[in-house]
């Protein structure tokens, strides 16, 4: 198996194999290390984007139950500006006909006082 | 350098060496391997939730800007109903004015007729 020239080569041919495969592993580790780093960022990214939903997410809820509010409030105000339509129209008839009927009830003014 | 038993060691413990090198090398590049899908999932999952949080941003905008168009019209209505009810004390004041009057004027009727 080992001759004198061959055997030389044999120890120094996995000498260098072995220095280039340390050199690989080293390499490796390396990349390991530095994609490690980029998983810790990238999760803390997640974190706080998944917080950042949520924050939003509470305020859109808040911002829809406030345009209910507002919502039942103009409604409200509707009816009563509808109501309060309804009174003053009926007030305004009741003040002709009693201005008509005062008129009316007024005898000793002139005919041409009408105008 | 280089004696009979010692050289067969010497020839082994480099090749038990690599071998154990390339074992190494081969799990540092499964373990990259792995850590690349947990990074590009990761990449993924950063870039749905920042679309997520844009999304609901811009429902947020619109909400606020919905709120003030109806806090703009809860304003009309509540100056339309303080209008509407001042006009309305205005007419009931001046009914009771033209209803007196009118009592006043019907001079045919008894006294205790305003009982």
């Amino acid at each position: 198996k080992a001759s004198g020239g061959n055997l030389v080569q044999q120890v120094e041919s996995p000498k260098v194999e072995t220095e280039s495969l340390q050199k690989e592993c080293d390499c490796l580790r390396k990349i390991v290390d530095k994609q490690q780093k980029k998983i810790d960022q990238l999760c803390s990214q997640v974190k706080s984007l998944e917080a950042e939903v949520v924050q939003e997410e509470g305020t859109g809820q808040a911002l829809k139950e406030e345009a209910q509010r507002r919502e039942n409030a103009l409604e409200q105000l509707r009816l009563a500006v509808k109501e309060l339509s309804v009174q003053n129209q009926d007030l305004i008839e009741k003040n002709l006909t009693l201005q008509e009927h005062l008129r009316q009830a007024q005898p000793t003014s002139l005919p041409s006082a009408d105008t």
